[in-house]
């Protein structure tokens, strides 16, 4: 059974009950024990959204459809620096230390995010980063997206259909956000350090 | 075949191009036509989602989880009432005018809509409805969600599951208005008039 | 008499007492049978201004050396577009629905003034009505208002006899909107239909 | 002739053309006359705006409906203390700078008016300027205002016919803050030394 | 001994106790005893600022350091001007009346600090003093400060060393304004008159 | 010599030039080399100030009276706290990053400065914690400070001395963060990992 308390502290994972894994449908213990395994340990992402398991599939569907597509010039760490820089903006804890991880996972560079966490602009990014970052964070403040916006894309090798990319990212982690606010989710404490090390 | 450009008017539903119907995959067919029938036009958020099939299938999937849910105390008018004051914030076009229509439609108030639009604090609504609204922008803003707003909505005789359908109904638009943004999607000239007129 | 309540709805026209007609002043009625005798109703701005002769004379006075000037370039209908996008801006529910709805009947285009509630940059304006609202908006919003404003507006067609009629009916729609709210004015219902239909 | 530059700097009062005193109406040159006899100078205000007659006219009868009426709690001092602290909200030099100068003329309080256009809640106002001040700018950033701001303001002994000439003075110089904006107008420099020594 | 009273005003200096000059370490009653006779009066952030003595010698260790240093472009008039604009952004009274006055003295020109104090913007200053509160306003604003700001300044004949200096005195005030805030620091009346008349 | 560039890395540790060591003063050297002997490096604030001696004198010496001191009851951890929640207001990368591992240091909780770098108030922090950092902010964002900011702090166990030094921390902070800005002062990498584990 998954608890609504991590390990030894008191702080739940959220506001919302987590029910017993026994409850749960077996669709979603089958996702769940295949991240524990991938990852080590089960973000409490999972856990909290098992509390609608309708929208359970729903939300880790769609993330998957736009997290683990091919095709496109965005890698795994690209489209963790999107979350982690867009993540910021909203202050959400749990994206924010949760990508931050991953970002360093992916990228081997343990520094970066926490860059891009205190202020992107000064970050150690390339005028390329730089690019996708202006425009996943356009996208992330609701700003009109103009022509200009593209164009600026598509000077740094970033044609079209990245561009929808980078935003759609930025779209389903405005969502993101949004729900872990109003749940409380709190990141797992391994995700804090995780990548820290070469 | 479903045309980037609307009707006779020169501007384009979108920025992306929309794929020819019998390039579409069938099941999205399949769905365009079933609401086609029901509401007498194609809306232009399923030719532009087209675009991606993946990810139109995610999207109207999710859609469908929250919107269509038979439990909680949210009433259809409730849910497209959120979904318009939320959307303003954004200043999203098609997702104000079209939600702003559908509300007309199931509330039968052909004014509160445009109330909402202008300022949702001095249009027409219940203390109740207030509350669920304050609640919706609390999320729609990306505030941090205390103990308080639960207790607030509580107050109004919203539990904690309808708590998180208000937030997830603002958290998904929040994602829908920045995705209507770069596809610089726009609405259906039927729906500024649908409902006006009893 | 006119009522403080508006027809048989409980809510007020505003939050001042409207004066019966057989104590206002003679030019105050003849004024508003006028008004009323042209529009088939009388704009609640009327009788909430009744309340203070001597101001209602200066307001209409005022109202009417900008709205019914000959001189100039703006267009009936480019007046009522200043003052709707001026007036989403503060939030009036009475400019904007009333002066909406005089911009529908003035255009002819049953459209433009939501899309401009919702946002004016994603609107279907032609260059010359956007630098207008540019400009508009920047005395809105009190901004310093530099050469480059009236430069820019100038590659429009608008001299600087027109850029005053802009910035002033902004800065009268400035004061309007502020008197609207602390008498927390509310629209006639009749504006919320007027001009939907050609 | 009133000149569009001031005596013997460069910068002209504004941006519009002053025209002569020989080509303008009777009554604009009237009452600039007598103006000038009272103050001993002539405002800047009256010559920027004689370049519109008709709007001359509008502007000053409505300003004389408001500053110069005989009722209500206001005294000369209080209204000119609105007008300050507003007019620093927007920026207007020419409001700021002529109006502080009035204030320390009807006030006797030399260093009051430099205070609230610093920081007006740290300035040595009794409790009701404070409340006073608070309602006035409630209505200067286009706040909602709500029953409560009118309750605040009678526990300090203003009614709502007090409360009305409060909001109409901060609405209306939040048209005049506008106009002087567009207009670009300059104190005189009479107005920087007013009433600093007693 | 020095008063947390001024004078015959009830209104004290500051929300900390001052310490009678008998108790006060000998290097700081020398150095207030200079400052007054050098101004004719003491100004109350030395009274302030005593009732810490080692904070007292750093932070006037410091204001000496930078404000009385030989070299770079800035004139006295020039330091005080940033910290008269810099201080109008934090509304910080002490700060800005204070340092007006000071900046009336050096300049000689009576009215630049009561314009710069309303807009900066409009006032009026040669584009060599709108470039340097243009970088300092920068810095005040905690701003990212790139490449591009210091190449403005160099186009008005600062160097880097120079930008040092304006970004030193707006860091410098930065942190002043906001002691004065804690601390609730009063301006002495002398302050609101000096240098006002020639 | 101290260069400019840390390490092999091809970024400089600011925008100005470091002198060498040969050229320092020998009070200046003495210093970084007790602090490189304490801490194992040198932190490039030390490099950066060293750019101007009188700064750097006043800079260290202002920072050793508020840091160092015996008295009061914020303890080393609660000072580093401090400084990591207002520099993130500021976006400074190098007190952002530099205190955060200081705080890892002297807390002994790995975890704590991560979580309020993104969000303070939903960190796992003590009520005593919260409202510490509440008074810090509210300096740091030059807030008017009242006599209900310092009953807040009394209600949690500190007195008005505490509230000196916490806000003087915070407006010391105030000024570092924006040097830190315009010399683009950058974080020694041996901060980035320094704590995290215990």
């Amino acid at each position: 059974a998954y608890s609504t308390k991590e390990d030894s502290t008191t702080r739940p994972v959220g506001r919302y009950p987590i029910p017993n894994k026994k409850d749960m449908p077996y669709d979603i213990v089958e996702l769940m024990e295949e991240v524990e395994m991938k990852t080590g340990f089960l973000p409490n992402v999972f856990k909290a959204m098992s509390h609608r398991p309708a929208e359970f599939r729903a939300f880790f569907a769609y993330y998957n459809a736009i997290m683990n597509k091919d095709t496109g010039r965005l890698s795994k760490a690209d489209k963790e620096l999107i979350i982690v820089a867009t993540s910021v903006v909203n202050r959400c804890p749990y994206c924010v230390v949760a990508h931050g991880a991953l970002h360093r996972i992916y990228s081997k560079q343990p520094a970066l995010a926490d860059q891009v966490i205190v202020n992107w602009k000064l970050a150690d990014l390339s005028d390329r980063d730089l690019a996708m970052l202006e425009f996943a964070l356009a996208v992330c403040r609701a700003d009109n997206i103009t022509e200009e916006h593209f164009q600026k894309l598509e000077r740094h090798g970033f044609d079209r259909e990245d561009a929808w990319d980078i935003g759609m990212i930025s779209a389903f982690f405005a969502m993101s956000n949004r729900i872990a606010h109003y749940i409380d989710l709190r990141p797992n404490k391994e995700f804090y350090t995780m990548g820290r090390v070469p």
